[in-house]
């Protein structure tokens, strides 16, 4: 999901940065003066060790949250915002504490705050990019039995957590080295937004104003509030779950009809806290996709069973009604994916273009920043300038060790995924460093990661090359998780970069808090995602708790690539025309007509995601949104303020819930009760039988 | 449920009075000062057509509701409060817009309020002294066939709207009549307290200066919320309840175990509503006695099976453990009921024997309040004695009347019951009035209602008379509603004028607003009670949606007053006994220890409705009580105000709602679903019988 979601990033962020502007209002345009008293800790003193110990609890608390929405609808909201205010707490609570008994070596920095945010974005980013979700489990044999086509042993590769680590290791850390050296021109030279990072930004500078910091200790506490909740609703609501379709997750709130259609309220705080985070537009197309497939496409195309497709297809196959659900939501994203690629690599080029000549007029004036200022440069800026320079991570160690790891990789590669030669994997590596910089250069401009959509394009192109039978589908999937960890890290580290420099860390700081966190992700999203994969039997399957629509999805688009199309049901490809056309024109109109109008029009990716999931979850974000919308009404400065600390305490709560729950799972403690819900002629039925026996 | 529900009633009141005093505390003394200004309209003006058509509308709101409250558990909190709001609300709406429209010809008067209220408490207060959870549904072959002994025809009598409308017609009035000769010595003479009514006083008060009307108008809104949100959630509930066994009223929220013992949270806004108005002590009174007795004593007494009482009898027989259940119940209300019988009767007597000393020795002086005014006369009294003077209903109209329908009723009566013969009626109309008087005045002492005891012991005293060879069980559950209706409104009549007289309201107008009231009560509530019975098969049935639980226990106490307690189960006479004295003792170390300390002693009375009804509507209740009491700690002066808006509004939303819910039972239209809750083991099994069939 990595359009909604990097959309989504943007406005969690947005929110939260809105609560801090009401607070930046009254200091307004210089921060860095109400910071000038304060004396900025040098590199290795920001990195202290109690910073690595709460990022490595934060990063297990929000790993479990990322691989839960992975495995359950794929959207992952951003969660910058959660991480920066638990970083702030869990270390003013400790300083604090230490403050009275008088221990306290070193003062709480904002430095040392962003350090913590960068590490724990860095380490759950990996149960993102690692494709828990997507393309690594995608070659698992469970999901293998789903598609039917390609289910042959040379393209299946079942979890293990020791191979998973290990491609991880050597795949993650690519990304950070290709950037480094760029970073320079992209924050300084080009002066690149990154919404989400100045945001975080914004927020982390407030926290440690005095003002900002009584704000965010009441953020916290909501948090803490609803947090607490969450968790105590997840461990309730468990013991009424003893079998599949059991619990308030099956609750037919709308009636029996429409849950069998996937229409009803399924009492998750997780997705309500999303659907509060979210913007009402994601959340509004995700209800139209919603309707147009599960209200009115799917039980359309119900109908000709039998007639477009036999009717003795299980449920389940992929040449039958799923195959409808599954190609046509393919069809949509690629379609989205393909017209935000072309339009996003456009407006880099045409953006790089720009600054270059723009650099060669300017060539005839002496270069540097110390002798020469632009007129426009402002206290703040020239500050943080000043700052950024400082601490220089040379080019050459940059370049050293992106050779190395990559001639490391190289190597181990082939041996993790057999039909992945060698000479593909040198040819990725050839072409990363570019595709990385494009995408960290398109997300400064548009706060838009097109990692996933590299990834999809690594897809076909090199499961096209190695071909059906030699293992195209696992060699294009693994060809997929090489190109995504690169790009995606790539971008992420300039974000942060970006962050860093509006923070006064020094860029040395930030860089190895990002390799700490990515090693720290690279063992800990394996071992978070071996839980579930252990705990829970059924994931990944379509319509269980865990259905990982993602993983299904990438597998297709690799079968897709392999074999073409001459699998699809009766005019499932038609439909899939449609769909993609339709994406490509429903975009263009959006564009066409400016953000004033576009936000009245649906965005097509976000559209496609319940096309197989049903709308379960698309209802309860709306029903967040609803929460938040009069909430607005009713006292929009709080909802600004404390909107995003409650989705936040939802989430949080309900993802960590999922620790017990998996280790239950694990212990064979089951839950002792089912709620079940019968219609009124089976529950006679149910009474009869169980009276009668 | 006599006294706690007086009990409550005072509470209920006094929270509102709370509120109320949180404004009056500015205006403090002199309440008349304020409306000095203001006219008060004669009598006949006090009674509007509007007030009666407002008054008819929450007459049949608050019916549904004390029916409901009576068929489910017969705990019954004080409506006065809802009452005075409701009818506030209404009347003030409709002088508003009569006022714009400019067709307003006269102004809404606290004496008009203070009617209304009066008309609404005597109405709904029919459907509880009407019998209609107690004596009268206890006649009926439903219970009867429950309880095994005495069920022959000769004492049964199957509820018919028509003998119920004339009987009630018969009895109601001669209690306003009995003590209407009386209420000048008791308002003005004795200047009794009437804790309910004066709190009622107070808030109608409140209402009719600017600043309570404001306030007013918030809790108006808020109940309004509450109420549509009770309204809606039973609506929704609705829909899960396909057969007994389902919906949230069978959430084992603790679990399969506890809830086998009864031991759950059933959702029901109107118990948590009850909570919030009962005091914390009748709560917590009500968890003791279920934990005592679900919790401890009914698993003991079960392990026993096979040798205290044959395990052959169905759960619901007498001789079984239900006996155990009702018969131990019936023995602490009865100890409980004879020490307060005692307690307030001694007082009653002993206040009256200094009061009649006094006067004796204030005879001397000229008595009447013109010529003399005592000293401490306030010029609120003043003003206040004076206007209750104004309007005189002549001593022989009341006399008269009281004979002619004494005649009328013994003459209706025994064609009614044919047991009940005539000569006993004549014996109860001769004590009743001094009963009545008794009563009232123990009650303007205490805000304690006797009137169930004095009906236990007509059901002790003409059952023993008539015999259990003649239908003595009958007999005596129809002189038990003789006696009750007589006692019950001759004290709710003068707690009324009382009310009337601190408002301002004329004697006359009060007086003809109680018989208006009562007579819209009399044909009000028999029809509400109609509709449950023929909407609900299973009404009175022990286990079911509306258990009725005491119309089994009085008809059991009949049944012990005929037949004596040959017929109990071994070893339950003798719990009886440790019960019976243990209600008495616990009684009377409260009144040793004196408020400070009583309030940590449960209340016998309290602790035994559990016994037979089982925990689930306690833990409602405490729910409530904690929300009140987090309220209060949070923000006690808004708890205060707004804590019985919100109350009253879940307890008629939830109310009102049975009326849709019956009417759709009559119309036969069922609901859809059934939310079950089974083991796993059992759900494991449906599952198999299920996917098999």
């Amino acid at each position: 999901m990595d359009r909604s979601s990097s959309e989504k990033k943007t406005d969690g962020d947005g929110d939260g940065d809105e609560a801090q502007r009401n607070i930046a209002a009254a200091q307004d345009e210089s921060v860095e003066r109400i910071f000038e008293s304060m004396e900025v800790p040098s590199w290795q003193r920001q990195l202290t060790l109690r910073a690595f110990v709460v990022s490595f609890i934060l990063s297990i608390l929000f790993t479990f949250i990322v691989m839960k929405l992975n495995l359950t609808t794929g959207i992952i909201p951003s969660l910058n915002v959660s991480a920066g205010l638990l970083g702030f707490f869990f270390l003013k609570t400790w300083t604090k504490f230490l403050e009275k008994s008088g221990f306290l070596k070193q003062p709480f920095t904002r430095q040392e705050n962003t350090v913590i945010q960068t590490c724990v974005v860095a380490s759950s980013g990996i149960a993102f990019s690692g494709g828990f979700g997507s393309y690594l489990f995608g070659m698992s044999e469970g999901i293998a039995k789903q598609t039917t086509e390609d289910s042959n042993p040379q393209n299946i590769k079942n979890p293990q957590v020791l191979w998973m680590i290990g491609f991880l290791f050597v795949v993650s850390f690519l990304g950070l080295f290709a950037v480094v050296p760029l970073r320079k021109i992209m924050i300084i030279d080009f002066k690149l937004t990154y919404p989400s990072g100045t945001a975080t930004a914004h927020l982390i500078n407030s926290f440690h104003t005095p003002q900002g910091a009584k704000l965010a200790k009441k953020q916290v506490r909501t948090l803490g509030k609803f947090f607490s909740f969450s968790f105590l609703w997840g461990f309730f609501q468990w013991f009424f779950t003893a079998a599949d379709s059991c619990g308030f997750v099956n609750f037919p709130t709308f009636g029996l009809k429409a849950y069998d259609n996937k229409f009803y309220f399924d009492f998750s705080a997780t997705y309500v806290g999303v659907g509060m985070i979210c913007p009402y537009l994601i959340n509004v197309s995700l209800l139209v996709g919603a309707i147009l497939s599960w209200g009115i496409m799917w039980p359309l195309i119900n109908n000709r069973k039998g007639d477009w497709y036999s009717a003795d297809y299980p449920s389940s196959s992929l040449h039958g009604l799923q195959g409808y659900k599954v190609f046509i939501a393919i069809a949509m994203i690629l379609g989205d994916g393909l017209y935000n690629f072309v339009k996003v690599l456009g407006r880099t080029l045409f953006g790089l273009y720009h600054q270059l000549r723009n650099k060669n007029t300017a060539q005839a004036l002496p270069v540097g920043g110390h002798t020469h200022a632009p007129p426009a440069l402002s206290y703040d800026d020239q500050r943080r300038t000043q700052l950024f320079h400082k601490d220089q991570i040379p080019t050459w160690v940059a370049i050293a060790s992106y050779i190395t790891i990559a001639v490391i990789s190289t190597i181990i590669i082939p041996h993790i995924f057999t039909p992945l030669k060698w000479y593909y994997i040198v040819v990725i590596y050839i072409f990363a460093p570019a595709l990385g910089f494009c995408n960290a250069y398109g997300m400064g401009l548009t706060d838009w990661s097109l990692a996933s959509n590299y990834g999809k394009l690594a897809i076909f192109v090199i499961g096209a090359c190695v071909g059906a039978s030699h293992g195209g589908v696992l060699a294009g999937l693994a060809a997929c998780g090489v190109m995504m960890n690169i790009v995606s890290t790539a971008s992420d580290l300039t974000q942060d970069f970006k962050t860093g420099y509006m923070t006064l860390a020094s860029p040395r700081s930030m860089f190895v808090s990002q390799i700490i966190g990515t090693a720290m992700g690279c063992v800990i999203s394996p071992c978070v995602f071996w839980l579930f994969y252990k705990a829970f039997d059924d994931l990944g399957v379509s319509g269980s708790q865990y259905p990982a629509p993602y993983a299904a999805i990438y597998r297709n688009i690799a079968i897709l690539g392999v074999d073409g199309t001459s699998s699809l049901p009766k005019n499932c490809l038609t439909l899939c025309y449609v769909f993609f056309i339709g994406a490509v024109v429903i975009n263009g109109i959006r564009d066409a007509l400016g953000p004033r109008w576009a936000r009245f029009i649906p965005i097509p990716m976000a559209m496609a995601i319940p096309f197989f999931l049903g709308a379960y979850f698309t209802i309860d974000m709306c029903v967040g949104s609803l929460i938040l919308f009069i909430w607005e009404m009713v006292d929009k400065a709080k909802a600004d303020a404390f909107g995003p600390a409650v989705a936040s305490g939802l989430i949080c709560g309900d993802g960590i819930w999922t620790l017990p729950s998996s280790l239950l799972a694990l212990g064979g403690v089951k839950p002792p009760i089912c709620m079940k819900f019968l219609s009124r002629k089976a529950n006679a039925r149910v009474d009869n039988f169980l009276g009668g026996s």
